[in-house]
């Protein structure tokens, strides 16, 4: 039993068989073959006839819409003119491998000039190419793998364009040895409640097929385990799993203390799952979906319109809406279309609205008046907060709460995101009504580290004992001020780290709706004194691993206290 | 008489006529003339001759090395090529103003092509050009004015080309209408101990040749004055004349508390000035300048000569030496090559040095080096520190001393300008043998605004109390541990400034020289007691501008204080 060590996303544990996600493959040289074109042409009929009667199997297994897809692959691996392509370049004394790609790339180029469906094709070719230059080379085809059973996928770290092909019924696990906590895996674990453990360096030795038992919790893969040890991660999955079915109940800790569980929402489409996975309303509703999709800002109807549909899904709930926060990764040419050497230092959030006051005026006044709308159903209205983005001082507090109020808005607050007004948040809350922690940002400045740059990606974890310092200054003022303080980043989807963040002040807990089950069971095995503990805990290490571990060490005692409370009492 | 408020940059007062920078002029559009060749010609001749007896008057006036320069370029405007260059133009239908601008651009770009010295003088001709076109449409030359008297410069903000321009001893004053505390305006005011205030939005209306009294002490400029005021004005700057010629002694506090005033240098060659100015010893020793000048690192050797040319300069004084800061604003291609989207938030400082370590090894190879070498000469050695940049936690810290005590340096420290650092300083200075604050990337990270970026520039002010929240932090830790705090951040050289940063626990500053004597004189004005009753004045306000009110208001009582005391004892 050997264990290798990263960052777990949730509280899953899970086992089984290793596949691996394979390396793209390395460009062909273009030099001449040094066997014969006889010699070659044959390898290549071979791994084309080998690919596409894999591709048909794997069709006939999937069924449905997948089938149709890979069967379309098989006839293109097949097809007689790109036959005919790759021999004439085999003819010109080139090799199997460059002859394919050569071949292959230029058929993706004439589709890709074609656009439409036809243009969306291409990326098919490649994955067809890719394919057949792997069964030439004898390695493992690129990609997300098939073996054909459920499996833990080990990859470096997975794009966008991975987890789209990737069929997660058959993921057992995610085991990444690049990225951290909030790296593109690390979202996707979340979003889709898989068992992860990220940034595990030493998993780039694991064996195709070897059997690992993957622990979120602890954030540890164990490679060749123990029958018992396979056993106690199998209870501990089952036990997990009824609690997933456990019947919802609003967030609370044990001793009764309510902290509501919202959700993180981008677009009202959102609403109905949330409910079902039983949000309690939301936290933050971004509403940036409405101004991207298009060159310049929405109207106010159009505003009013989503606004609406999503205030009528949460009657009597809370629904906090940010109101726009464009730059950085979000820029919007009609809000500062200014080159800026360092964009996430730069014009956005609410100094970029107020360099272009209308558009934030007509949000609010569209906000005002779908608030007003719901008001008229028979349901009755939502409790509409409102808040700004990436507040840095007093000043633009007192600005943008006095802005909302003039246009009705009866509870405006801002997030915390820039580390000032974490710092001056007793003075901050004096003038908003609420606080929402951005943690991801927060973390960002903080450490001074980008949080989209691989390059100091270890830096951008929320458990860094000054991030915590940051939002216990949060959690103060807010019981001074007796107004409340949510937290709506990635952080308040880790178990455990949501039991720290109660502990240090916080009074609602927002996430992605899939993230809720998990979150509401960890705070039902805290009391609040206990959660203090555990945040005490974190915030005297020194590092976020060891600010981690103490929690977790920390975390293990409050059972036994509180049945000792128990027997006392 | 009317206020006009801006940020003042040092204690000094001023009085003066008012000259203004003029606006560069727009570019001639190239419509047909409406007038005559002849005329045009004729308008022409008449506004080159005008400008070449300008330039050669101005010479005669200038003396030495600037009349030589005034003359080639009043040369320059007569050229007989150039001439008919500009007459074939007028003859192609061209106006006057663009037949000059047209025929001077062709003739810079010749030049240019050439380099070397006469490439240099592409610049002159473009002063030329534009001295002749302002004739030419009757408005005043663009660029620094020269009235011919001493006069209060009035400008939006100074680019480092005006200012290289600009006669510093004709210069009473400067006021700026916009820019801040960090400004090149400012930063130029600081090294040249100009009287200054900066962002004064209320200047644009200042008129040409208008008495103004500049009092930076105050931020206020004052237009219309009484004479009474101006007397009083003129006293104050008298006061301060004998104050700036008063024997240098080592920075203490009215109490006799030590605080030593130390120096920024960017290169050995400013050792001299500093120690004639008073430094007690060196508190920032940039060491990019080794890197910069050529494609690849210095060899140790090189780098050694630096050092010990350094060292031998300050016999049995401190010497504070940063290991090289690469990333941001000085990019280093053979440190990190990589695109960043936020290069303040990415590889840079101690970040960049780990990923290249053998740069690292071998400049404190080097230090360790200089510094044993030193000690062999009959002065004696200097007190060599030795700081690594950009340190964002508990373990950067350990890293970086280890490695330091490694090659033997004694005493190993960090500067603190990321957020996080200030908010683990107890845990830092329990690593590190000393933290000196950067205040000014300080200030950038904890408002989350680039400190280059104009539209975020009022951001960017050390005042903000959430920037001194976090120096208190350091300066709590320090005494906690016993450990020096330096600042080495344009904080220290503000006068007042310098008060509240020794309240909240810096134990020495370190600045540009210049600025020494007048921080010299402030802290004799406060015992430690004063400068934490200032320090908490500031602390207790909402943002910055407030905080420097409230601090000069507690500043004017400590007087009475004083003198009670003396009193009393």
């Amino acid at each position: 039993m050997t264990e290798l060590r990263g960052v777990g996303i949730g509280l899953g544990v899970a086992q089984g068989p290793i596949a691996r996600m394979a390396e793209p493959l390395p460009a062909p040289s273009d030099a001449p073959s040094t066997s014969s074109p006889e010699d070659e042409t044959a390898r290549v009929r071979d791994a084309v006839a080998a690919v596409a009667r894999e591709l048909e199997a794997r069709g006939a297994q999937a069924g449905g819409a997948a089938q149709d897809v890979l069967e379309a692959q098989a006839m293109m691996a097949e097809d007689p003119s790109l036959e005919s392509e790759i021999d004439a370049r085999i003819g010109a004394g080139k090799t199997a491998e460059f002859a394919v790609f050569d071949a292959f790339a230029s058929f993706r180029d004439t589709l890709s000039a074609m656009g439409g469906y036809l243009g969306e094709r291409a990326a098919d070719l490649d994955d067809v190419a890719q394919r057949v230059i792997a069964r030439l080379r004898g390695v493992a085809a690129p990609g997300v793998p098939d073996p054909g059973h459920p499996f833990v996928l080990v990859a470096k770290d997975l794009a966008p364009a991975d987890t789209a092909l990737l069929d997660l019924d058959k993921v057992l696990a995610l085991v990444t040895t690049e990225g951290g906590p909030t790296s593109h895996t690390a979202i996707l674990a979340r979003e889709k409640s898989i068992v992860a453990v990220v940034g595990v360096a030493g998993a780039k030795d694991l064996r195709e097929g070897e059997t690992v038992i993957v622990d979120a919790a602890s954030g540890v893969v164990t490679t060749s385990p123990t029958p018992d040890e396979l056993d106690r991660a199998q209870n501990r999955a089952e036990a997990r799993a009824s609690a997933a079915s456990a019947p919802i109940t609003p967030g609370a800790l044990a001793d009764g203390t309510a902290i509501p569980l919202l959700a993180n929402l981008g677009n009202p489409a959102g609403a109905a799952e949330a409910v079902a996975l039983g949000a309690e309303g939301v936290g933050l509703f971004r509403t940036e979906f409405l101004f991207l999709s298009s060159g310049s800002a929405p109207t106010i109807d159009q505003q009013k319109e989503s606004y609406t549909a999503l205030l009528s899904a949460f009657p009597g709930k809370k629904v906090v809406v940010r109101v726009l926060d464009a730059g950085a990764d979000k820029p919007l040419p009609f809000l500062n279309d200014a080159h800026e050497e360092n964009p996430a230092l730069g014009l956005r959030g609410i100094r970029a609205l107020r360099a272009s006051e209308d558009i934030l005026r007509e949000q609010l006044t569209a906000l005002a008046e779908a608030d007003a709308a719901t008001r008229a159903t028979p349901e009755g209205p939502a409790d509409l907060w409102v808040m700004a983005p990436m507040v840095a001082t007093v000043e633009e507090t007192s600005y943008f709460t006095a802005l909302a109020r003039d246009y009705g808005i009866r509870t405006a607050g801002v997030m915390v995101e820039v580390p000032s007004s974490a710092l001056l948040a007793d003075r901050v809350l004096a003038h908003a009504d609420f606080a929402s922690i951005g943690t991801n940002d927060l973390t960002q400045y903080t450490m001074a580290a980008d949080r989209l740059l691989g390059s100091v990606a270890s830096f951008q974890d929320p458990w860094h004992p000054a991030v915590l310092r940051l939002i216990r200054e949060v959690g103060d003022a807010g019981r001074l001020h007796g107004k409340p303080v949510g937290i709506c980043g990635e952080a308040a989807a880790d178990p455990l780290l949501a039991v720290v963040l109660v502990g240090l002040g916080a009074t609602s807990l927002s996430m992605a709706p899939t993230a809720l089950a998990d979150v509401r069971a960890s705070l039902l095995q805290f009391s609040l004194d206990d959660a203090r503990r555990v945040a005490e805990a974190a915030l005297a290490a020194d590092d976020a691993a060891s600010a981690r571990d103490a929690a977790r060490e920390a975390a293990a005692a409050p059972i036994t206290a509180t049945i000792q409370k128990e027997t006392v009492s």
